[in-house]
């Protein structure tokens, strides 16, 4: 899955990184929720004297690699070239409570594009769209289609103001929890922790619950609720939600272009993190919906910044190991075989392993993985050996039989079908069904 | 460089794990020197109460792939197909004090092959061709040749015994620094720190300034000094000795018969680790001495154990991390270029980007990675956006000319030889030198 991405980025032009596991105390604590989940790092020598020291000043484990690329960022401005389009695929921790799919270490392959005091919006198409792709090459590993939610943090926030709410982050929060507990219990946390009257609770969840594939019914939607709960086109409120809206029917649009069906603006997406400013994604799986959300992200203009000079970027984050145990577990993904190689040579005895090898060898030359017996055992414990990894053939060498001089030639058996021919090493191949390691779905 | 290696290991056979970062403190802690420089985790809730809970029942990172190894083993063995060939690839910590080529987080490679109660002898000489097959991979990217020098506990600690020693530990402890102080200084050491007698401990610096290319040669040399120094073949101690020579004879001659000179028997390898039991290894590049051994490793008899019951395994690991550094810094290895994309579209106006990114996008089908310019900025500046990430071509579509109906044909320009030629994005091909980023050596 791994290398799948790679590719589909690398096609796509990202520059990949790789930085190191662990950022400052002060750079982890900064974002929210997260930031509880941290693990701190001590030296064996420091046991026993770490209280003295604040968390700020010790060193903990990434539990993003959005953290670190915005240091990254920082770093090298001086030598990048913006808009620094980047990929980095690693693994991440967070101490929060394990469950089905949820790790304390996983791996997350990110994508993002970071400009230097500006970045097109055009961006903010292109980078779900890259994601996309990149899903849809895991589909021969049985990934379901996948489908990116996409909205607009002015677009909501502008709503908001226009309702006469002033607690954005609170909103944005209780809307998040849409999916998790439903529309009822939404309305009640509006009211009780975001001081919305049940009138404006509601007006919420109306904007939640739109969903729109063309920049022209996403726009006809919204200007329909705001003439509906009154706010002016005129208004400071709607100037706000208005150049979401218009970055969000773009995305629609032009998405839909390019690759229908592949995002659709959905009204309800508000993502937990609070330094989202523009475009915010959530990501699902056609019939896996109660996966929750893959792969997210959105446009942050502020996360990295030097001094008063910005580093606005875009990018999305998927949940790599989460999608693997999907796999695993839901999908029934297994590899081929236990070995990647596709030959085992036998060993007739100890004195003969040399001509063993030397086959082995001359197979790897040509590319194609080969081990060898372990021991000259009878024959049919090391036909059992290749059974047990899962290689597919095994390799007879050349034997002398009693009262010739010139040994029989190799033979070769394909122990899954039990054909059996003679071949040379130097000119032999698998069938195409047995030459690779692959990925099977299914038993 | 770790792509290559993977490449090599799984041509051999080896089946690729991974393993979690931590390991539980009461593993780390017992392997000498190396578990000083262990990194313990805490929770952040954890934090000003870290201190009644004892080292042994924390986590820490691994400092090295061996420990997770013997803990896999053991926890799989119901499954596994022994002997168990691995190779893994993965980043490990160590907090020692940073300098050039020693860092507090660097990538290991290694291969193992264990076996389940017993290990044939054969994977002693086959696993260190295994890693020089690999070495010899990365002389593409400037790595020079490697040598690998091996030798035997058993032959040492016969041999030390036979002058009547019996701090074997310390022994090996003080041969093990005679590369970075000198004869004079171990000598001393020898004296001092194990009890030898001055003649005793010149008997040790004879055998570690032995080397030899073949069985007969090593056989010769090592029997001429137990005659010199009065052991005797009838002895218990020449009897272990005897073990040790004939394993790393047959070592040295299979090694020579395959890959003539990539093998050679060296007495002064000792290995700090106290686990191995049999043949150690170190590995080092001509005309780099200087850098120490960049692959090393042994046979170890007890290191996964359950019960009663052991997994004896030899293996070999490449401190990968050190190496790329020298070849960064000392061969001047580096990437062809920043961008992996070999294409950069041009954008003559935004209205026009769509046709640029289905450009893109065919070139992208055909397996070629392209990139599409940030903004319709002036051509020129295009061009040098391209320039600066090492882009070689840019890509101009066509454009409908004024008074013309018919877009002229998209041209395709080499920005480093100047060439620009008529292209169409199904049929084109980039030239093979500018097709792939590479790795470069010198400017």
């Amino acid at each position: 899955m791994i290398d799948t991405l790679r590719h589909v980025f690398e096609l796509n032009g990202f520059v990949g990184i790789e930085t190191r596991a662990v950022e400052p105390g002060s750079s982890l604590l900064k974002k929210g929720e997260t930031s509880k989940e941290i693990y701190l790092l001590s030296r064996l020598q420091e046991v026993g004297h770490e209280d003295g020291k604040p968390v700020e000043d010790r060193l903990g484990l990434h539990f993003d690699l959005t953290v670190p690329l915005s240091r990254y960022v920082v770093e090298n401005s001086g030598h990048l070239a913006f808009p620094f389009k980047r990929y980095q695929i690693q693994k991440v921790w967070r101490g929060e409570r394990p469950q089905e799919g949820r790790f304390r270490e996983f791996v997350q392959a990110d994508i993002d594009v970071i400009g230097n005091g500006e970045l097109p919006d055009h961006y903010e198409v292109e980078v779900p769209l890259v994601m996309v792709s990149a899903l849809e090459e895991l589909r021969a590993y049985g990934l379901p289609k996948a489908t990116v939610h996409a909205n607009n943090r002015k677009l909501s926030e502008g709503f908001y103001r226009g309702l006469g709410l002033s607690d954005i982050e609170g909103v944005l929060r209780e809307i998040d929890k849409l999916d998790k507990i439903g529309a009822d219990e939404v309305t009640q946390l509006l009211v009780k922790e975001c001081g919305a009257s049940l009138q404006q609770a509601q007006a919420c969840l109306e904007l939640a619950q739109m969903t729109a594939t063309s920049g022209a019914e996403l726009t006809e939607g919204f200007n329909w609720l705001c003439s509906k709960h009154e706010i002016s086109q005129e208004s400071e409120a709607y100037q706000l939600a208005a150049q979401g809206l218009a970055t969000l029917a773009m995305i629609v649009d032009e998405a839909d272009r390019i690759r229908p069906g592949a995002v659709i603006a959905d009204l309800k997406i508000a993502r937990g993190l609070d330094y989202y400013t523009g475009s915010v994604y959530e990501t699902f799986l056609e019939g896996a919906e109660g996966l929750g959300s893959i792969c997210s992200g959105g446009r942050y203009d502020n996360l990295a910044t030097q001094g008063s000079h910005t580093y606005p970027g875009v990018g999305l984050s998927i949940g790599l190991s989460r999608l693997l145990s999907y796999l695993l577990n839901q999908v029934g993904a297994h590899a081929s075989r236990v070995s990647p190689a596709s030959v085992l040579v036998a060993v007739w005895n100890e004195a003969d392993r040399a001509s063993s090898n030397h086959i082995a060898d001359a197979l790897r030359q040509r590319g194609i993985a080969a081990d060898v017996a372990p021991t000259a055992a009878k024959i049919g414990k090391q036909i059992k050996y290749a059974d047990h990894l899962g290689i597919p053939y095994v390799w007879f060498p050349a034997q002398a039989e009693a009262g010739e001089s010139e040994p029989q030639g190799d033979q070769v058996k394909n122990i899954v079908t039990g054909e059996q021919v003679e071949a040379s090493p130097v000119s032999w191949t698998p069938d195409s069904l047995y030459a690779q390691q692959q990925v099977v779905i299914g038993a």
